[in-house]
């Protein structure tokens, strides 16, 4: 499985974006749009302070069919109250009439600055007259759906005829709990609903549920697949193992443009007792802090990587069994062996990519989780956020 | 209940501390000396990688008494296997000897860089002729155990005729699950041992085990108390409340002085259904790198405070019951409605303490937690600490 050189939309689906003045500059809204009906899932956010478009936006992917996506930006419509329920129908609404489709046809996402009011007028505006200027390159949808994203993220690949496009957005309160922040797939691949929802659920699982950039759950993670059928039948499983490949291939993305990073952070666990304890602790070494500044500063501290594997108290775990490995090179034996050259683990850590592999040697499930190094980018980002 | 303006080491307990050669400046060993034999308890890490001195604290403090603790920085001792076991026992037996007293009543801990051997000789000459320098002030002692600590941290408080001092040492890798980092308890009062054991864990549970500086749980947590009796007996009610209140104070230095903080973070949980719950949301405040970093910039970006309550996903949350208060000042009320003035939160946001109380009203149960800011110094500290 490989990606496409340069993205492109599937047959029948279009994109746009623009500056309707909520930002300063750079694109605030964005709007994906299937020429026919197609076929719908979705995936939102566990976090218990949902946003209003999330709220709506599991009523109305229930319907199992979307024809649009409308997403903006600077404000996330979240812990606004009925005034924010109103708000996100209203951008439904404005779409609606805009393209001339059914409005429960019509998606919305809102990502920014928590518990404050969309400037619902300015979108509304915004979004008139933009069918004008539908494209069929993603990149111009993906650019208008950044926030401290440094560049924007899509992606293309194949399965039979069809083409699978993923346009996502991250960057930071990233550690999705069902789904990553906006993560929206394109398909002109013909599959049922059922299917597709439970293909969502798979990909979504080992992808994006395995990725963080700060351990901070959005509360507006969603993640769409529309498919319009366009490109007819294809190899289902083909299908799935590929749309987990290209799922992977985004996250990655996303780990890797976090909120000040400068590396990927790729940790494996091999041979533990079970797939939720491989995926816990997998979480754990992208996660602690220790080892994500260690990654950053190229400072081969890798007994935090001991720590981080320990600290998870309710996994199995015998330290006399555990093997390290950094990049491949194995650094900590069996018996509790130390064995690496300082300097060797320096140039190890040196790389875009930083990759640990931990066999616990207790069983044969294993799991990859998705992050990036912690820096001074990260903490300058997040101390003005609000004000910037 | 309040602290001594000067912490005093009580009846009968000395400490001393030098440099020994293992750190280039500052010092690196301590000792901390009873003239008597006290009652003992301890708790130790539950991180599943423990140090040799966590192992083989564990057996020698079920004894119930101790003489001397010794502490040495740099080198933490831990997965170091046989030979770390075998570097730990000839550090107690060094202090065995210095003091004549019996080696199972000597306990000794290590911090510093894991998956590293210790330099024991350098140790063992250090410790020879230490017991000449015994002091009465534990600043001396509390000294020795620094390590990224910007201070040295030691507090006293009374019970009736009985001292409580606590020294203690934090920074980073601090969210203990048990005990915190290095935190020894000292008192002349006479408690049983088993009475001594049930107070210490009492306390620890309100005080260290709800204190994190960046979620990551040392190999090494250690914290004792001895009790040599020279003041008689106390009120142990009494003495319970007021070490709850000492441990709470040392903890919140602990935090303050985090790696590379400027500022204290408390988080209060009110109306929470359980206990568990309470301290599970109180601790997910204190941890978001959002809310750090809000906390840090002063930037009234207080949304994220509702996605750290909404991510905890397994407690029960509801939205639209919520009120937030930003040091005891009401900014978001009940029914999600939004309600704060961005000056006047900044200006809340700007003190040296940010307070932050959540009530979810649906049930009576509260806790607090301890953190601190998140800063660039944190990831200046982090990215060289081996190498420093």
């Amino acid at each position: 499985m490989k990606l496409h050189e340069k993205p492109v939309m599937p047959k029948g689906f279009k994109c746009t974006s623009k500056n309707c003045g909520i930002k300063n500059g750079g694109g605030d809204i964005s709007i994906f749009y299937s020429e026919t009906k197609a076929n719908a899932a979705g995936v939102f956010t566990q976090n218990k302070f949902p946003g209003a478009p999330v709220i709506l936006g599991r009523e109305i992917i229930k319907n199992g069919s979307l024809r649009a996506i409308i997403v903006n930006g600077k404000v996330s419509n979240v812990g606004t109250g009925n005034e924010g329920i109103e708000n996100a129908r209203r951008m439904a609404m404005a779409v609606s009439k805009e393209f001339d489709i059914p409005q429960e046809e019509v998606i919305m996402s809102s990502t920014g600055v928590i518990a404050k009011q969309l400037p619902i007028e300015t979108i509304e505006n915004g979004v008139r007259g933009i069918s004008r200027n539908l494209q069929d390159d993603p990149i111009i949808g993906a650019r208008g759906i950044m926030t401290t994203d440094t560049y924007p993220k899509a992606l293309s690949t194949s399965v039979d005829e069809a083409v699978i496009t993923i346009v996502g957005k991250g960057s930071g309160m990233i550690e999705p709990n069902m789904a990553t922040m906006l993560v929206y797939i394109f398909t002109d691949a013909e599959i049922e609903v059922p299917v597709l929802d439970s293909m969502l659920r798979e990909a979504v699982s080992s992808s994006f549920n395995m990725l963080s950039v700060d351990t901070d759950t959005s509360t507006s993670d969603t993640c769409i697949v529309m498919a319009n059928g366009l490109a007819g039948k294809v190899d289902e499983e083909l299908f799935l193992e590929t749309l987990k490949f290209a799922c992977v291939e985004i996250a990655k993305m996303l780990a890797r443009d976090g909120e000040g990073a400068t590396k990927l952070l790729l940790a494996n666990v091999l041979g533990a007792k079970s797939d939720q304890e491989a995926r816990f602790i997998a979480k754990a070494l992208i996660n602690s802090p220790l080892i994500k500044t260690m990654a950053y500063g190229g400072d081969p501290n890798i007994g935090r990587i001991l720590m981080a594997v320990g600290k998870c108290v309710a996994c199995e775990i015998e330290p006399e069994k555990m093997e390290l490995r950094i990049n491949d090179k194995l650094v900590y034996l069996e018996e509790n062996k130390i064995d690496f050259d300082e300097k060797e683990v320096r140039n190890l850590l040196s790389g875009d990519i930083v990759g640990i592999t931990v066999d616990l040697k207790l069983g044969s499930s294993s799991a990859t989780a998705y992050g990036c190094d912690l820096t001074e980018g990260y903490i300058k980002e997040n101390a003005a956020y609000y004000s910037s």
